[in-house]
């Protein structure tokens, strides 16, 4: 392992680590991978990606007006922290097996109801006019939880657009899931 | 109403809204308060003081070192985002009258583990050295609902020095919960 060269903890299903792994391509920023099997809960990735994006400036993740860049941390806080920790791994345990679907499309739908209305005012190509920001990094692993979790997204035609126009581009899907040295064979794609 | 004036939606009592009040009394702005008796889910308006901080940077509630900004997020993301998602209203509505306050009270600890742990590395006279930051704003309101649901804070020393610290100060005294416009009488102090 290179001295210097960051190291990324990372697990191959958690919309956490996929986040991150975006945000290192999209700057391309080589890094080495430690797959650990252990999910943290909530939105402290995007601790990360502020970090890489004070310290890795280009291509930026936030736009640079102050009013677009506090569109982009409330669509970002609204998926990273009104969303996600409410289906994750440890709190779908706490809740039960009988009622985990349920709940975790209930988490899902509720936020998904708030977000396609505010994407509606904000979004040209991709959450935020017209440049990927640390909103769509955030959007499209939601977007695939909501999947596994058998969400209908018909309700959402706003979202379901913009993380189609962001699964072409190569840094979402290099840094997939299914793409990832701990991916089990039967997810690998 | 003064033109121009911004405009807090506010709780007297969502941990939310009460970061958002600190932020705004630190900084001396000027605002109207239109009390609301409805709790958005999440960490959303920290993107509100990301705004604050960007377009009135006096004084600063992040640190201008990069690796002190990404431990100020981290702690801010590991309560707004990790802890209080899991104990607000609609989610303990879900959960149902008779588990209301386990399932806080573990969420809570769950997430002060950690929290304790990152501030014994972390904290100066505040969360991340001698300067009162964003974090300082997330810690206060959030050791006031672990208050409100009983949790034991003695394994938690830090974490409670601080807040005592915090509570001391002007900015947290004029924003709390027990001196808000919507406050019921049988709750003021």
């Amino acid at each position: 392992m290179q001295v210097g060269k960051p190291i990324l903890y990372s697990y191959f299903r958690s919309s956490c680590s996929w986040r991150v792994r975006i945000a290192l391509a999209l700057k391309g920023i080589d890094y080495e991978m430690m797959p650990i099997n252990l999910v943290k809960d909530g939105g402290q990735q995007l601790a990360i990606i502020e970090y890489l994006e004070e310290t890795r400036p280009t291509p930026r993740l936030l736009p640079q007006d102050p009013k677009k860049r506090a569109s982009v941390r409330m669509i970002s806080d609204l998926i990273a922290g009104g969303i996600q920790p409410l289906q994750n791994l440890s709190v779908l345990k706490q809740v039960g097996q009988e009622n985990q679907l349920t709940w975790a499309q209930n988490a899902i739908t509720s936020g998904f109801n708030a977000l396609e209305r505010i994407l509606q005012s904000t979004a040209g190509r991709y959450c935020v006019g017209d440049e990927v920001s640390m909103a769509d990094l955030c959007l499209v692993p939601q977007v695939a939880n909501a999947e596994r979790f058998k969400v209908d997204l018909t309700p959402y035609p706003t979202i379901s657009r913009i993380n189609k126009t962001l699964l072409a581009l190569e840094a979402f899907q290099v840094s997939h899931p299914c793409r990832q040295p701990d991916t089990p064979a039967e997810l690998r794609a």
